[in-house]
């Protein structure tokens, strides 16, 4: 691929979770609040947050596969919430705690720097989210984290879940841009991988507790990557913002 | 339809075109700009932007009908523009000139109550476009008109231009919402009979000078619209924003 040139970049396609939303400390947190509102306080929520994230590809291989008809996130965070309620022993939830706790996803904390970094962003590129998560979540998200996206793009509109290369074209297509116009931002480097396949531009934002005090993947950057950022204020300096 | 309770509506999905922004004066204003720039001072612009615009329906109907496989208003505004420049004797255009004068629709100027009408109703509602227009030309056009929409759905999401009832219940379906939770805004109405037909609640905007100062279509309601308003500050209120 030839040199970088920020010049070129029209549009900024965005990973959410992890990315631009602390996923991990918001679900633990509203798990321990459901746990104490329950009588489910003996729950290790911390493993439940993790376990539940971890059922998180498998779930939509079987739609990328083919193997299941399109499926949105939410279905499948029930399906894997109903799953695991029953492997973790979680005891007297209603109907309402358990569709109540599919919705935190629509409310995940922003990093502290995603607002602003965005907010900078958005004077130069257009802003698209380009995550698996549905439209509707990421609109509650959008509005609930003060993150100003121009459109919710990406997988939930082309039917497509990442990493497929459709969810990345056809977002571009949408953009009227050409690929190497579209820069994806991601905390992971299998995310700047397949993105990078189809054509896009890559920078990494890397996000070093986003599966707790003890991570031990994407530290760092692991390929040749168009910027290395350690946040989204540190990216909009970096692309000249 | 039962009696209409503004609490249950959830999002508003909202015609753009006439509704939001001041297609006709802007068009106008871009063609004499265009015109004086290029020795084509003669051309009635007036008459050149109301009949770009009545080429408009009978563009995508052939698309609607499936005579046509999908096709962007982008690039049908492109094929009309062509046309009308044989037929109304512009002359000594460049690709440059034809590239620009259709991006022209992307920086629509909005009527001067839109930006801060639905700056008010996001403070309680989902925002959405609703237009045929494509979705870059409505990313551009909401951050250039200051339109704070959450999301671009409707037509060019769901393929499939309005008044196709496909264009309103994928979009409704997207938000995760009954038809009955969203409402749509137009200031025309036959956009709201068609959307009321598979189930939206319906407000109308009225534009009396959208076709100028000699309209005679749309100067009042011609059904039992939910709330009929005359701005989009009016509407705010109407709902109690």
């Amino acid at each position: 691929m030839s040199a970088f040139d920020p010049a070129s970049v029209k549009a900024l396609l965005f990973d959410v979770f992890g990315t631009v939303v602390d996923w991990r400390s918001s679900i633990v947190d509203e798990g321990r609040a459901l746990g104490a509102r329950t009588g489910n306080e003996h729950v290790d929520w911390v493993a439940f947050a993790d376990r539940w994230r971890s059922m998180y590809q498998p779930s939509m291989e079987r739609v990328r596969s083919g193997e299941r008809e399109w499926t949105e996130l939410d279905v499948l965070h029930r399906e894997s919430l109903e799953t695991l309620v029953d492997e973790l022993a979680v005891s007297n939830l209603t109907e309402h705690d358990l569709a109540d706790f599919v919705d935190a996803w629509h409310r995940l904390r922003p990093w502290p720097d995603s607002p602003g970094g965005l907010a900078r962003l958005r004077e130069r590129f257009i802003l698209v989210t380009c995550s698996n998560g549905n439209v509707r979540l990421l609109v509650d998200l959008a509005r609930s984290a003060a993150l100003p996206f121009d459109a919710v793009l990406g997988p939930p509109v082309a039917r497509a879940y990442k990493p497929l290369d459709r969810a990345y074209l056809e977002t571009a297509a949408l953009l009227g841009l050409v690929p190497g116009e579209c820069m994806i931002v991601a905390a992971h480097n299998t995310d700047l991988a397949t993105a990078a396949t189809p054509g896009l531009r890559t920078a990494v934002g890397l996000r070093p507790t986003e599966h707790g005090p003890d991570q031990s993947v994407d530290l760092q950057a692991e390929g040749a990557w168009d910027l290395v950022a350690t946040s989204l204020e540190d990216l909009a300096s970096r692309l000249g913002c």
